[in-house]
């Protein structure tokens, strides 16, 4: 696999500095980069590296450039050209377009043109797949599922009855999309199954992180944005509606009938409760418990807190449970001592 | 599929007040529901909607009554009468009785009647599966398990050997129970694998969400009582018993050995300790540490603090890890003030 | 399956006092075992269960060694006796060693010795897997992924492309190995993809729990030490270092680039940030938010409250969020205090 830095720069509208003619031959760190290969900088700490890099090509912004002597790619977001430029180094837009023998498709299903479909998949009743899909081994699409155009499912991914999908969604490993949402009715003590007859719909450009599951809707359906990126482990409850280029962390869980907003960003391992709002653009810091709607757009917001040495953080601990009884404290000695005060002045 | 007003009314015990020869064509929100549809209403917030819902049938409660101008089926919890109706239009009772050839059974198994059985399913030796269950595709049950009457396990289970399983039992896609427990000694700076020798007992009527994971005992059982509903992404340590009808909400930990009572409500994205207590009916709100056991029965419980703008939080947390202190001076100040009061009394 | 007491006091360097040709069938707790038996003692509250336990062999250290009237193990650590027995007892070594016929291996693949394949296994192109490993139901190994002698992946496991894994590891159901970190880069309001182009290494004696997912690096490689341990539901960033001897508890997340030390212990539930390092034996208490590098080697850390009745917390959790204003109440009253006394000793 390789890459011209002239269709880089073209690509991503950045101007080469030096060789035009370099092919790309791999990404690295600077102080890793072998000759052929290019190398970025984000973090400020590591542009000493950049004086003695083997790389061919450092992506830098003008400020950065005189930190390398080789060729530069100059662009204001050197992150942004080493997306671009990965995505010719990965394997996946490779998949061999063929269909394995063992994967086993309802005839009523409709397939697009120069697909790749691996092993064991199975593929439901009147599902359909747009072209160009990539299908992983194990996987399983139930019946009346859609996918658009250029969107690949990794291997051991369920997509349930009725899941849509748009155009170039990425859904990695062992994601469930479209089981079962959470919903019994108490009834003589005991628990009365609701079953769960809306479904899942994804926007285009969706990315799903491994064994992530995101529930069909009780009535109606979960709603997964345009643009929206989600990584591993992350649990989203039924009806959730989620806004277009939001992201979510690993391992966050959002209850069901929560609607966030569009550009949010929520850290990992957050616990955010059903049926509230979370504004456009807002940020939740990681393992926060949002047990409120948050109406600010593009604040940023948090819970918990900081970590200590457990025997500095067992003493404070305790005075947490006493908390409410020193804020009495404080008062009251507040009160008493203006009344001295006051006593004094009278004096 | 549809279901007749007059059998709902039958099945629930409640009361029809106008047209007894309806036919539900399915269920919807108020403000969604056309003609045909039933809703209901469990939050009082949407109760403006029902003057002007289509529905051809409400439930409601007889204080609400007057709200609806259509037929309303009277009933004092509506929402257990959409769980009972939503039964109805559930595709999964119609799953198609047959065995996909592709299904892998061992000999040794022994399989009830009108089973359900999809493709690629591999059934171990010995495993015995009751009448009318469903069982979906890519799913392993291994070597000894045994599956009650009318049990639906969905696509890309994992029962591990000797797992047991009640009646009438749900397991969602992902979900993996009796893999082995965590266990390990300690031993010259390593860690010896300690074998899991026990297995994992469901009773009847457990629901088991997407992803979850329930572990097979070190020695004895992990024990799932009747009537338990677990959500997603939930983990239960080896040898730990959760009492008849509680539920627990998605991504809750539990560590091994810990004995949960019956009914209690476990929030989501709590983390539970080891070999701790919990009392029936006790409720552990979302996203607590349960580090000790929980004694009081139908007590609710919570650890953690609230949420807020990320400004505010840094000035409390820098003041929590400064607590003990606080609560020192205070207590100094109140003693220096006790006796500068004193000292003006004896003046 | 059995075990004579003589090989298990040689493997584990213990003393017998009694009679040494028993052989032990079975493994259980003092008050459930049976005659045939070995029980153990780990939590001194269960030492009143020796005296009437039924089981023919106790393993004890010398100071409880008065306590049981049948033959003993001596030992200084039971616990670690108990872990070499239970091995005797597994069925995992005795899983038949043949390679199903529905197994898909591509023909480019190098196959150790005495393996054991299950059904719908698929294996991709130029994988090496070393000898005597057993490879459950379901299990994909993608192209180039190299596994090492005594290797167990249990059903339902995927090992992405390039990912590489020492001898004597076991991976459990649902664990998902090399798929893509979590990398976008922000353009125009949206999010670029970014390929993940490095893999996961593992050394020798890893274990890797149910529904695991460990990340494959952006560049370079993820790395999971020799011996180390790893729960179920537990998450592991892209380019995340985990050294040697390192046990980590179910549901934990680590965030992309962080480093951890040789012997930690990290609790269930916890949230690790990004890029920060953990020095050498640290333990993190469970669900713990580490938000800074820990640097103090053996040391203990917690955050977070502690548990209290719901009534209770919800005074103090206000509370809490009035600390900064009850710090400066505290201050000012400590400077008026002292102000009336000053003025009192002029007097």
């Amino acid at each position: 696999m390789s890459l011209s830095l002239l269709e880089l720069a073209h690509l991503t509208g950045g101007e080469i500095r030096g060789d035009d003619t370099i092919i790309l031959t791999g990404i690295a760190a600077p102080n890793k980069a072998i000759m052929g290969e290019m190398c970025f900088i984000t973090d400020p700490k590591r542009i000493p590296e950049l004086a003695d890099s083997k790389a061919s090509v450092a992506v830098l912004p003008e400020k950065l450039a005189n930190h390398f002597k080789g060729t530069i790619l100059l662009h204001e977001n050197p992150y942004y050209v080493y997306a671009k430029a990965s995505q010719f180094f990965s394997p996946y837009p490779n998949a061999l377009r063929k269909i394995h023998p063992s994967a086993m498709i309802d005839s009523s299903a409709t397939l697009g043109n120069n697909l790749s479909i691996a092993a064991n998949v199975v593929i439901g009743a009147e599902v359909v797949i747009g072209d160009h899909c990539v299908i992983g081994a194990n996987t399983v699409i139930d019946d009346h599922c859609q996918l658009g155009e250029h969107c690949i499912l990794r291997s051991h991914v369920v997509l349930h009855t009725g899941t849509q999908m748009g155009m170039n969604g990425r859904i990695h490993s062992g994601a469930i999309i479209g089981d079962d949402g959470f919903g019994f009715a108490p009834h003589n003590k005991k628990w009365e199954r609701i079953e769960q007859l809306g479904s899942v719909w994804m926007g285009d450009n969706v990315d799903i992180g491994t064994n992530t599951t995101i529930d069909r809707a009780a009535l109606g359906v979960t709603h997964i944005g345009h643009g929206v990126k989600i990584d591993n482990q992350v649990q989203i409850g039924h009806g959730v509606h989620i806004g277009d280029n939001t992201v979510i962390a690993a391992c966050t869980a959002i209850a069901g009938g929560t609607l966030l907003g569009e550009g949010c960003k929520i850290g990992g391992a957050c616990g955010i409760s059903g049926h509230i709002t979370l504004a456009n653009r807002v940020t939740v810091m990681g393992m926060t418990r949002v047990i409120r709607s948050l109406k600010t757009e593009g604040e940023v917001y948090m819970s918990g807190t900081g970590i200590s040495k457990v025997s500095v953080w067992r003493r404070n601990a305790i005075r947490f449970s006493q908390l409410n009884d020193m804020s009495r404290t404080l008062k009251d000695l507040q009160k008493r001592l203006i009344q001295l005060v006051n006593d004094k002045d009278k004096d």
